[in-house]
């Protein structure tokens, strides 16, 4: 860096953001500008509402409740439900803000100037935003030709770099391949370096790695309400690791982190589990519906997908363009084409039968 | 540290663990065990709620919002009413889950190793807590005879320990003495060293130290509706600053971190003020009462307090014993004799006036 890193009394200087650091200030913010849309596909959500009487119930807990106190310092009772959502140990589970605080808990106790974090690309752009802000260094492994996981180059990544963790979203985010079991299985048992796992998209996947939690303490695995559990507006994540590396990330944990109406919300959505799983077995079947008819368009490549997205790939058309040609018809979809490798791409969320439908139309339209 | 800090993989070791940062090991986690009790005076927080009709509002608006949609990436509208209700420039102005979460996002910024950051002790831990686990050293000032802010130990130690942020709550927790604005001015004007005022109870002290940040680009307030606000249960806390700092924090805001819940109930409580101002005012008025009824009992000291709470400090009691007794009649207090020069000190809240004469009994039979 070129601002000194420390002032003298005698010689004051009045840059208070040269007490910012380096690392930072060279970041571009992660941002993203609203746009109203009548078919919002741009975040992956769930289009399927959690049911009215649902929410009834949870405001009425709401009213019933203090507003002015602090919630548990530890949302115990979440956390047992948790445990018996996912089938691992509640003293194995932490709650937070979005998957995204977890996230950030993980890396601030890990990760500082000279520590090596395998992060593939593209994929979302939290860890390695985080890992910057550490000081930390993130080491980039590309995907394959068709966005696959290459394996073989992350186990090599991860030693060559003696990584202290290695961070794969599967279902990727804005990808939508997988990396299997065995694949994970093969990161856990080669040293000891920490294996992330983000599973926000693993219920549309139909996998998880939480079985492999049992036989292997270097794994973690993070996952969110916000995308099949339809609960993005709340804010909820959890991540999933033996007791002893979730003591450790416990003490970064914020107290008090989720507040009391996320807390009562989401025991009322895992307690009628049965519901969300039709809206993920319905997701599941257009999904692959939309896949078809996708791939039938000229001019445009869709990639196969396991999550509840497509990226999609313009062959001739400026995909910027057709952003635009989508939103006029009052569809907002995402534009990932600042992502590296991307950008001729967009990613679309799969939408309600109705949805899909305006997608398709709008896009056959535009690419024609 | 004692442990490799790299692995090879010719020779795997298996102990995950060791990628936690030794200063994150050596920590210990910041807990607080639940216990119900009638009267709980032990977190500070507003005895008063919010009324019922505007809580009735919040959920009929919550309710007709889908649950399933994120939150806006900024919550602009809540940013411009607590820019207005701060008297504070919008661009200036940061939105978190709880001030905890913009105390981290600030740090996180600013420290790494070989960032001094001076902070008073005793204070709130959360500081000390997050500057070592970003590898900073926290270089601690001791408050005076009387717990009263020691400003010339603070500018000096700023000044030797080259510091990149001096971080004051004021009134500071859990003593309850004010840093006068003068004071603070004499720390923003003392080189570009950032001076981080908490002012998590300023409604309760009548003062702020915001009219201050248009002189001061080095000068970052932070606020809190868990305590005058009432919303404790609902987590949020804004940050202030001179734009060009806000943006760099903004940085490691994590997206979408006020849930919508957050956002609609501040946006209420904003808008009915005076009902908040009566129950601050109410308050006040029952503090000062309630420190002449302590100053009144033998046995115990009780240090003079601007925000809604008191320490005491028991002459010849234990008061380990004294929460004890108190909690057998229904009164929890916060014992904070782990804190330095605390160990015969606990923290009582201003409750409503039965709370406090609730209070007023227990202690005098415990300590007759």
């Amino acid at each position: 860096m070129s601002v000194p890193t420390s002032s003298k009394a005698s010689e004051p200087t009045r840059d208070p953001l040269r007490h910012v650091k380096a690392a930072v200030r060279t970041l571009k913010a992660y941002t993203l500008t609203p746009r109203p849309a009548a078919v919002k596909i741009d975040q992956n959500e769930n289009p399927y509402e959690l049911p009215p009487a649902l929410k009834q119930r949870v405001v009425e807990q709401v009213l019933a409740r203090p507003w002015g106190r602090y919630p548990a310092f530890d949302p115990r009772e979440l956390i047992d439900a948790l445990a018996r959502h996912s089938g691992w140990r509640a003293d194995g589970i932490l709650a937070g803000n979005g998957s995204n605080e977890m996230i950030e808990a993980l890396l601030l106790v890990t990760v500082g100037p000279g520590v090596r974090v395998v992060i593939p690309e593209p994929t979302f752009t939290l860890y390695a935003l985080m890992t910057s802000i550490l000081g930390g260094e993130a080491v980039r492994v590309t995907l394959g030709p068709q966005f696959e996981y290459d394996v073989d180059a992350l186990l090599r990544a991860r030693r060559e770099a003696a990584a202290a963790l290695t961070i794969v979203c599967t279902p990727n985010n804005p990808t939508g391949g997988v990396l299997p079991l065995g694949a994970i299985e093969d990161l856990c048992a080669d040293g000891d370096g920490l294996v992330v796992i983000d599973e926000a998209y693993h219920e549309f996947a139909g996998v998880s790695a939480v079985p492999l939690l049992e036989r292997h303490a270097n794994l973690i695995v993070l996952r969110t309400f916000s995308k099949a559990m339809s609960m993005a507006g709340l804010r909820l994540g959890y991540l999933l690791a033996a007791p002893a590396l979730v003591r450790e990330v416990n003490k970064a944990r914020l107290p008090y982190n989720v507040n009391f109406f996320t807390q009562v919300a989401a025991l009322a959505a895992l307690s009628e589990r049965d519901i969300l799983d039709a809206s993920v077995a319905r997701l599941v079947r257009l999904r692959d519906a939309l896949f078809t008819q996708l791939a039938d368009l000229p001019g445009l490549r869709v990639y196969p997908s396991r999550a509840n997205f497509f990226l999609i790939e313009m062959a001739r058309h400026d995909p910027k363009v057709v952003f635009e040609n989508l939103y006029r018809r009052g569809i907002l979809v995402r534009d990932v084409t600042s992502y590296p490798r991307l950008s001729r791409c967009l990613r679309v969320s799969v939408g309600t039968e109705e949805e899909n439908e305006a997608l398709l139309a709008a896009l056959s339209e535009s690419l024609a």
